[in-house]
């Protein structure tokens, strides 16, 4: 499905490193069409080419370099807006273009926790989209506004759904080894990461645990409710251009074997809804059996960068069975990721063709 | 304590990466002089010089370039040999070792889970040493063997010995980032692990659990009891020079608060005869109190590689506490810990003075 | 031009690394279908999958999984090979492929220096192509053999070629940092190259001054004669996944200014007939005019891999120009290189459709 | 020689990677003791303990922890002061304590052109202290301003420096391969350096050429005379933690063998007043003879950091004699090198024991 006519977007913090990556991905989108890219005071009014320091792999598409940045302000010519602005920014401005009508898509943190927003990856809960309902009414938005995931725990919660559904997830140890990418630019300092591990990521562990819960929550009678899991997380560091790297371990509801396990894997395909979306991977998870896989620099852009891939899976002395992820962070786990929210809007008619 | 007639001592594996350690550290050593280098065929009869690519940090000492390299045959002038050896060799040639009369301090695997050789961190189990006298009876042997234990574990052991005596270690979850040093010379390819992450490492989860429950447990009329506890882990290979760290989650048979933990580890000074070694380090932990420390890069060399650094202590929600540890993998994981063995035996009166 | 029946092709040394990308680039190629893989004695007689530990990047072709590797002898069901053999096995086993029939695509150096073996980079020297003719009268093949260079010294031929045509290139300073991938699997190892730059790679700067003078030499009366040129060279390894930079100062017959030198840069196209080939790129040289590019992760990908990207050209207090330049070492300076090779091949009628 | 009575030294710009090498060298100095530190006005009044984020190898010594930083004004009590501080601050505030009659070691660019300000590495032109005279006189300072020079080039003029004496050094080629620390904290962006080369720093290649014509300059009545010679500079950030490698090619005014050259190198010393001071190496150049010699993390911590390891000495295609050299950036090439000038500054008695 092409569209004859394409929807106009627009890209809130364009200039940043994950903005980049919405006008990258957005250029080339066979249902949107950037219409504009929006930055703070200081880009404003200039030529995007100017502004914008491209620090992602390939060239800023030509289409974009001599558009003139506009503020974050609600009057952008789109319907659709997707957010790569910093939380504080994205919690002040992203309501401003919900209350104005805007279908917000957003790729910060901000508005995750709360209840009556979506956090959404379509394989795994594009049900709760209907929480935009309560939301509307709640809050008297002619728009919306759905977020997308932290970038690693994405990267959990894909292989956690239907070992969730077959087994039952109650218990989950995890070892983040993250990428410098997740950080934005500049972001880490060479200095902080060459020849080094950070064994610390401010925040990180207790969005893991919120998140998780949320998304593999339910939704009841229009409101939400979280699963009941139990996380405990380590977030690392590590001297990897892109991809994060989870050390899994978890324990179930009903016991499984490495078989049913794998299988499990390597059955899922998301919910139907999902499935024929542009962005949308063949497979949402890619099962490795080599004994050392999955690595990030060889994995992770598995599917185009939209699969998760699994593999050393083991039983766990201590819960019930051990696996390692890897995932693309600047792509499933933050602008495909929410390009994908966006095409799941459309699908269910929150945003109109 | 300095000896005015040094002990004679020699080194099996002298011109490996972990063999080049301990010629660097026996070298300057107060108590120990190297007697004798011993390799593998290819390498004996030949100068050291010549036989050896240098590849860890520094220059080889002087006063061995022109050591010619024994085989690996027990008629070494020395009475005190450190092996270096591969695990396969070493399993056929250290017998020899003790059987001549030798005491063997071995850095290889064969031997560590054999139960009447005593796995050796001084601090924690120096009383593990009288397990030597049942090998000696039981085999025969006028020398003897002490092995040291996986480098990984062994910046483990350390931090959770004091946390056993005082709150009871049931449960161990640990997720390893571990150096490419970790894995000899030539090793680790740099294809396979620069911008990279390699979540498999052989034989080495096996390895954890054997060894912690080893060293932790009690010598009980003479003979081993391993220690009852269950430890899950992962073991991951990340782009660091030297130095492991460790994701740990750790569970106690008694509830302890942050504050006892941190006091535990800070009180920690190991057992008495291991205090006045000379490789013993001051502070067998160091207590790190910076969110986002320890780190391998700025932790490894805390008092001379000897120490362990431990850091980020908070509560776990699956079990009791988290915590982050780095160690030094080639000194006190390898050359120092063995040479550190060493020294109790001489202070322990198994090697004569 | 998409060929009805594709021309059979075999891979020599199909297990390495650069045999791997062969095998990569070949199941997708609109001229070439893979008939043949061979290999070692080591490998032949098993399967692919079996044989064959994938190290670059995504998997290997479905279609490639199950075929059975054959010995190294010129009996494959090809007419044209690509050899990516350790130099010394090349020296023996391809002129009798050349002996048997074959067209011979090599990768190898042993017979880059020889005269009558066309040393080839289409956009460049294309002509050289002729002295196949000698080749095959002198030594009374049916088959033929042409090299590919050095990969280095591929991403410098491109680039003075045109300003050979324009200025006359008679003196040329390179420093080289050279990417981890150019020396095979498992090559470098980690503890050798991470946070360190090995100022050495064995025969290479010799290789550069030979293959540069021959490549921008000439055919006269069906005869090589070299350039007339000086190069210095310092061969540096860094630690860089692809991609290698050299810093480059030239010395032209002729007076040329920045502009001059830019617009030569930009205008080439190479020779016509290399222009339409299906691996040739639509610029061979990618221009840059940001002030710290190019760089090697940021722009080995130009065009696919198959441009070189030259930027910081300003003038030299020494010689004339200084710049530098960045190309894909495994792409166009590899197994891509070769392929180009033998389209050209194609193209003039060397090897039948 | 100790001093009985230490002399009291101050800091300028304490808490950056520099500041902070002079503070850990500083605090185990015979001669000197830390009396002030100062830092900007974001910092002053604060314990240094608090203000500073340590990011250099080691801990901050325990004595300057509860120190409390000055501001950057001239009534520090010391009559020495170390400068970190960044170049244009360096411009406006070292000329105030000169004029107020401290002696001003500094490491910042601002003052290095100057034609009365020495730049000085004591081994290679220790009588340009003599310049102190006319600039004192010139200025009215009661004080005095002394430069070191910038870190790269550092390692370049110490080796030319024998071979300037023994064969007239005319013309120079380098290509720098700089380690990341050289650009201080934050500094390089690991999203740029990562898997990465930066072929340009800015304002760089001007420096090298400047500085080194100033250093093998002379002394004539008073008077600084430039050397003449012509370098050509390429300036390249490769991902190594410390350490700078040049590959270097030498034109001299005079023929040399490679014999000549390595005896020339091994022979220097420095000039007499500089071997005994307490940072001056015994060996200011080391030469390596293995083919793949000096590599940044194998031999940047030569003689404490102090040395230059010089390797690869071979005739070069275009000029003389092609080298390549390391030098430890953040030690000789900063702050050691300016303590090292402090010490001469004592020596020669322009800072009064």
């Amino acid at each position: 499905m092409t569209m004859r006519n394409k929807i106009a977007v627009g890209v809130l913090g364009a200039t940043g490193a994950v903005g980049q990556r919405f006008v990258q991905l957005l250029a080339e989108h066979p249902w949107f069409e950037i219409a504009a890219l929006a930055a703070s005071e200081r880009s404003a009014g200039k030529r995007y080419a100017e502004v914008c320091k491209w620090v992602i792999p390939g060239d800023p598409p030509p289409t974009v370099l001599d558009m003139v940045v506009q503020p974050l302000e609600p009057t952008l010519p789109a319907r659709l807006v997707f957010s790569a602005l910093p939380a504080d920014v994205a919690r002040e401005v992203e309501p401003q273009f919900a209350q104005a009508g805007y279908a917000v898509c957003t790729n910060a943190s901000a508005y995750r926790p709360v209840e009556d927003v979506p956090l959404l990856i379509p394989e795994v809960n594009a049900d709760h989209v209907t929480l935009i309902e309560g939301q509307r009414r709640g809050r008297g938005w002619p728009g919306l506004i759905v977020a997308s995931p932290n970038c690693t725990i994405t990267g959990v919660a894909l292989p956690l759904k239907p070992l969730d559904m077959a087994f039952g997830v109650r218990k989950v140890f995890m070892a983040s080894m993250q990428a410098i990418s997740g950080a934005g630019y500049p972001g880490v300092a060479s200095l902080d990461i060459l020849d080094n591990v950070i064994p610390y990521i401010a925040g990180e562990e207790e969005k893991f645990e919120q998140e998780l819960r949320k998304m593999l929550g339910r939704v009841v009678d229009g409101r939400h409710v979280n699963a009941n899991l139990v996380l405990s997380a380590h977030a690392n560091r590590v001297p990897v251009f892109d991809g994060h790297t989870v050390s899994l371990s978890v324990g179930f509801e009903r016991r499984a074997t490495v078989d049913e396990v794998l299988a499990a894997l390597r059955d899922f395909r998301g919910v139907e809804i999902a499935r024929g979306l542009p962005s949308a991977p063949e497979r949402p998870l890619v099962v490795r059996t080599e004994p050392d896989r999955p690595q990030p620099r060889r994995d992770r852009d598995a599917e185009g960068g939209m699969a998760i891939s699994v593999g050393r899976v083991r039983p766990c002395p201590l819960l019930d069975m051990r696996m390692t992820t890897v995932s693309h962070n600047t792509l499933r786990g933050a602008a495909s990721g929410a390009i994908l929210n966006a095409e799941l809007l459309v699908a269910t008619g929150y945003v109109e063709r």
